[in-house]
Formats: structure tokens, sequence, C-alpha cells
């Protein structure tokens, strides 16, 4: 019990530096909560020379893979290197070598986790993942061991802190995308390429693994519809501020009697519901179970101190032996659980918003109502705005909001709208949530 | 690992029953995912006949307490029945008969937590909790261990549902106190006595386990500075509302240099902060913390079948080992950790809010401020409303908000305002939660 746990780091970013200050600086206080004493003794990088956010003695820093497999003082590796390829490979090794793995590689755990799981197994190990979704909130762990005697029927969140950055600030600063992109990158948030996170593909990552352990189900990635950020308009924002919603990217796994539904996609959410006034950087999730009802979880889903807590809560839960048990007996990851049905795309309903530009000419609004008319779509409210008077070609923006209608019907109708003669800018579609599902 | 793993329960009311029925009922789900296989062997209860929401065999039912601490078979004994004096005697009979623990007795750990504990850690079982902060919200795990590289600097939260049904309903109808409460009653959410509740004792009971093991220091329950809900008046709510507060019958825990400061008191959040929109019975904890900076838990805070979701939880954690060395291993409970030092009363500063009712003749108002100006209480904003015209001799109702102000303060300036020639009907003050502390 007193012998020292050696852990060895795959990556020293932001994350794995926090995870190093904490196994090193705090390591008196963790020792003290946690009855673990660590002992860090290798930290796998490309670049040992680099400059990192703390100061370590260099000896701990390794380019050879070979020597943290090949070292029988480490017990634990954590991966925090990220990509899929590389990564998968040297945790492969680190369970074969008898190592536990801690990760917080949602893009792997997504793609290759029935395989990264089930070589665990086999090895008698396990891998944690608390940090792979919601960076520090303790969530992970709270679905699969505080809510296992319930049967979920959707989960729901803000899972991607850029995207929800920047659709924050777009409202309140009245600013394009392209501005709130830009001050998402400057202030850190974003990076210099933002297509995975703006893109939702970000998002579908985690909500593979999330409706993986709230399905109870082996999750496709591929099976996600995904839609990013890149095409909501400052207008859109405000338009729906005006009918009561927030536009978020939103990533829902549903349970119907056909099959799941998976999808990442910018969605009105209610203002009186709890996701809508989540801001900025962080991130949030809704869980409707039964018989626990609704439970909701909020945190900072990124930055390296945050993440950092959720790889140590990982660190001492394999040290202690509990998350060996709860790998081993709960059967909730998709290497133990039946591939998941799907229910067909586009047959969930919801109310939804739809924007168009119209040209400025009579019988344009009529035309619109008769194409959603003939899919079958109700209209619930329908706004028509004066064009910028300044631009004499400006499009007429019309704003259409639906009573729930199957989203197939909403794609169908859009793409006939976009094919109107009276039609100037192609419209847009917003699923708006249905609080009735709650 | 195939034996089916014994548990008795003690009381069977609303969530005993909900318990019984996921353990019969729905007991092959359980087994699928936890691995478990639970045997419900005895149902100590006061009256077997008495009718209840599940339909069980009669010989499980017993009057014995010996039956059920005596039975070999029983390896889990879940607590129920709620009570301080009985339900430990039960308790400790059951470590010191070899069975571990669950219990959702809230008034029971926080009155003699520390004994429990020590008693189990000197039989070499263990105690769960899960189940008595929050009913189903899994915040005590998350907290424990999924937060354990955090300094928790504060928490705080709406732990009792009941007031909260009462101060929402009051300001979503109308309504008074009176008729808000009765109307908790008549819905299931308040009981015949509702003094427990609405005086804040529940919700102090909760915070003395929550400030335990977030301040990990072993917390005394009469250290908490305890104000119930009764003295708010609708007028309160309007006003608060105007102001951009709700009021909220709030526990916290903070942690200053010169020791903790613990209160359960009626107090105004800011809109914008979660903790604001949290209605009717739900609950709901906000942790702030380092490096995890603010993080969020909402959900059912009672009803059987919520709290029932914990309880299981807790019994698949037992069940499987995890609970055991979380207990054993993690030093956070109140029989490990040093009795905490507390902050001198009142030294805590925030803005405060204070109604007092005038009589209607001139000068009132100038010697509001000057008491107030004697305490060394700087006003941010004052509003004199008209008297009701109806009532010749009603109070002129003056409401003012202070700039952060020490409770000691206020309290002595409440005091004086109370003995003024002018005051007709008594002050109230009401603390404002600073956010600039989150």
């Amino acid at each position: 019990m007193n012998a020292p746990i050696g852990v060895s780091l795959i990556g020293c970013g932001a994350v794995g530096a926090q995870v190093a200050r904490m196994l090193t600086e705090h390591a008196d206080e963790l020792r003290q909560t946690s009855g673990c004493r660590f002992e860090l003794r290798n930290i796998l990088v490309r670049d040992p020379s680099r400059s990192r956010d703390i100061t370590l003695p260099s000896k701990l820093f390794t380019t050879h893979a070979t020597k943290l497999l090949a070292d029988a003082g480490t017990q634990i590796v954590i991966e925090l290197a990220g990509g899929t390829d590389h990564a998968k490979t040297l945790i492969l090794a680190a369970l074969l070598a008898g190592k536990d793995v801690i990760t917080a590689n949602k893009a792997l755990l997504a793609l290759h986790g029935r395989e990264v799981f089930a070589a665990a197994r086999k090895a008698g190990r396990c891998v944690a993942f608390e940090a792979s979704v919601c960076g520090g909130v303790p969530l992970i762990e709270a679905i699969r061991r505080g809510l296992i005697a319930n049967r979920i029927d959707a989960v729901m969140g803000i899972l991607n802190g850029t995207s929800n950055y920047i659709l924050t600030r777009m409202l309140e600063n009245n600013a394009s995308y392209a501005h709130a992109l830009a001050e998402a990158q400057a202030a850190g948030y974003a990076e210099a390429d933002p297509t995975l996170d703006v893109s939702g593909g970000d998002a579908a990552h985690k909500l593979t693994i999330l409706a993986g352990i709230t399905m109870r189900a082996a999750c496709d990635f591929n099976k996600i519809n995904v839609e990013g950020i890149e095409k909501i308009e400052l207008s859109d924002l405000t338009a729906g501020d005006q009918l009561g919603y927030r536009c978020k990217l939103l990533a829902i796994a549903r349970r119907f009697d056909d099959g799941l539904d998976l999808s990442v996609q910018p969605t009105f959410i209610p203002t009186t519901h709890p996701l809508a006034n989540v801001s900025g950087p962080f991130n949030a999730v809704s869980v409707y179970g039964h018989p626990i009802g609704h439970t909701f979880f909020y945190g900072r889903g990124a930055g390296g101190a945050a993440t950092a807590s959720a790889v140590v809560a990982d660190l001492v839960d394999t040290a202690i032996g509990n998350a060996r048990r709860t790998f081993e007996r709960l059967v909730l990851l998709p290497d133990q659980t039946p591939a998941a049905t799907y229910r067909p795309t586009g047959e969930t309903a919801c109310p939804h918003y739809i924007r168009v530009g119209l040209r400025d000419q009579p019988g344009g609004i009529g035309k619109l109502a008769t194409v959603l008319g003939s899919h079958g779509i109700s209209i619930a409210t329908i706004v028509q705005h004066e064009p910028p008077q300044s631009v004499s070609s400006a499009a007429v923006p019309v704003i259409v909001t639906t009573h729930p209608t199957k989203e197939r019907s909403v794609r169908a109708a859009v793409d006939d709208i976009t094919r109107m003669d009276v039609t100037q800018s192609p419209p847009i579609s917003i699923p708006v949530l249905d609080e009735r599902e709650s």
C-alpha cells in the first residue's frame, strides 16, 4: 500500500503538463486525500527540448516508446497525445505490456473503442476515459455507475466548447461567424484549423462514447447525422432570441422503438431549458432516464487544468482498483454490448425554424407556403422582414417556424425551396428542441 | 461471481418500495448491466400488513430486527427507515454483524456520521450514502471520486425540494407563503408537519455531509447558521424579480483563510446563475474547485423512484467491491478528517436586500439611512413604494440593497431598525449571492 504507483505519460501538451504538475507539485495533497502515492516515471514526447507549462527533470522525457513500455515500474500509462493511429498502437502495446491505460482521446475511442476495450479485457487490464467527454465534469462515471439503475431514453449535450464559444459571442457581440471564430482563435478557444470543432466532428466523437454507455449499445460514429455551425448567421441567432430560443451545437442520442437516433447539429433550445443557458466554452449534458427523470451536468469541457482533474480522478480510481472492477463488472462498453440499431434517417419529428431569402417581388410567400404545404408541413409562425434598404438587390428574409415535422420532410422542402424561382439565397433549417420530450 | 448477493431492507416506504421493485421486477436488466444478481431477503417494517406501492411475498416482511441481523445470507443492509436513534442502533448492529450498509439517512449522518463511519471501519465494512443528498443526482461520488484532484473552495446548493417548490410556486402563482405551502402539501411535496423542510433543518443535514466531503473536514451540524423560508413574503420575491434575483433556500459551505463559513438561508441569486433557474422540487449543487472551476449538478432531489436510483447505484458499487475501496482508501469522511475550524459568525460580506415597513410619516427614510450609515452600510439602491391605498394604517414598504456588507453589520442594523419609532413592521434581510465569488 505504501509502494508508489508508477505512472508514465504519452504526450505533454496542455493537459499533460497539468497532470504532471498534480503528480509532482500537488503530490502531498493528493496522497492525503486518495491514500495514493504516485511516481511519475516517463513522459513520451516528440521533442523533449520544447518549452512547456511546467519544468520537470529532463531525465523524465523520452522520445522512445519502448523505454516507457518496457519500464516494469510503470503500472499506469496515461495517453494524452491525441490522434488515432499512433495513439492506438501505443495503447494496445501498453495493455499488452500489462499496464492499465487512462486516455482523454475521444477520437480514438469513438473510432476504435471496441478494439481498445477488447484488448484491455484480453490482457486483464482496464481503460479509463473520464477525460474524453466534457473535460473535468465527472460525467462518464456519474452515468456509468451513478445512473446504472436507470433506463436512459435520451442524452443531449453541448460537447464542444469551441462551437459554443463562437455561438455565444456572435449573439453577445452582434458579430458574424467569421468574426467570432477569429475571436475564439485569439482567445485560445479555437485552433488555427477549427474544422474538427466547428464541423461537429469532435462533438460526434464524444457523442459516440456517451451514446454507447447511456444506450448500452455499441454505437457507430458513422451513423451520426452531423452538421456543423458554419452556416449559422447572426440573423438566425437574433431571430431565435426573439422566439425564446438559443442556438447550440447539440449532440443528441435518443432511443425510439425503431432504433437509436444520433445527431450533432445546430439546434434551437428554449431558454427555459438549462442547456440554453450554457455559455462560452462551458459544456453540459442532460440525461433523461427512468426512473431518474432529468439530470443535468455542467462544467468546463476543455482546458489543460480541468481535463487534468478528470485524468487524475481516473488515476486514483485505477490505483485503488475501482476502475478495474468497473471495467470488468459493468456491461456498458462497446466490446460487450450489442451493436446499436438505428432509426431510419429523418424519421424524428420536432418543430423547425426555416430561414430563406426571397426576391423582393410579389408571390414569394405564397410559393413558399405552397411548397411547405406540399410536404405536409404545418406553419406555426411566419415573419417577413423588410430587406436592408441600402441594398436594392437584397433578399427579403422570411422566417418560418413549423409545428412538429419529420426531419426528412423538412429536408425535402428545403431542397424544393432552394429551387424556387423566387428564392434568392438558399434556405437554412434548424430543429427546435421539443420540450415535451423532456 | 454467480452466487446472488443477499440484500435486506430496513423500512419500506416510498423509497424502499421502489428499491424492492428494482430488485425484483427489474432484476434482469440490473443483472445485465451490473453483472450482479441480488436476492431480496428481509424487509424490516413496523406493520407488515400496511398497503404499499409494491406487492411482495409476505414472508419477506418481518418486524424483528434480529431476524434480519442474524441472517447469514444478507451481505448488504439498506437503511431507509429515517430517524436518528433506532436507525443508528440498527446500522451499528448490522455493521457489527458483518454487513455493509447503504443509507439515505441524512439526519443520521449529519449528527452521528463520525460514529457510524468509525464503526464501519472498525468492523471492516463500509457505508455508502449517495441517496442522502440530492436524491437521484449522483453527486456524492462525483465529488468524492470525480473531483478528488481539486481543492474545493465553495459548494452551494438547493438541497431541499419542498422549500424550493414553495418559493417557486409563490412567485409563479402570485401566492402567499401559506397558500404555496398548502399547495405543496396537497401535491405531496411537503409533509403535514413541514417544519424540518421549511426551517432549513433538512438542508442543513445535507450540507453537513456535503461540506465534509468537499472541505475535507469533519463539520458540525450545530455550527451551521440556519434560517428558514417562513418569513419570506411574496413581495420579497417580486421585488427580487425586478432586481434580477431569484430567492432560494441556499445551503453554502465556503472556505476562508480564517475557517469555514456554513449557512442555510434564503438567498437572492442573480438570474444569470444556473442555481437561480432551479424550479419546483428539483435540487442542484454548484461546486467551485481548483483547478476545475465551476461545476454544476442538477436533478430530482426527492421522490421514491429517484432516490431508489441512488440506492441501487450504491448497491452495485458495494456488491462489486468499489464502495469498500472508496470507503477504505479515500480520506474524506468525518472519522478520518480533522475537525473543521469555523470563521467567526457574520464575518462574510456580500450585498444584502433589506425590506422594512415604515409608518407613513415624514422622516422615515432619513432615519433608516442614518441607522444603516451608523453601521457602515453603504446603500446601493433604495426604493419606497406607495402603501396600499385601501388600508390607511398600512406600512410603507421600503426596499434597500446594499453594497457588500458583513452579515453581522446587517444583523446589528436590522436590530436597530426594528427599534426605530418610525418602523411599523419588522425588517427582513436577505443576502445576495455575489457572483464575483464564482
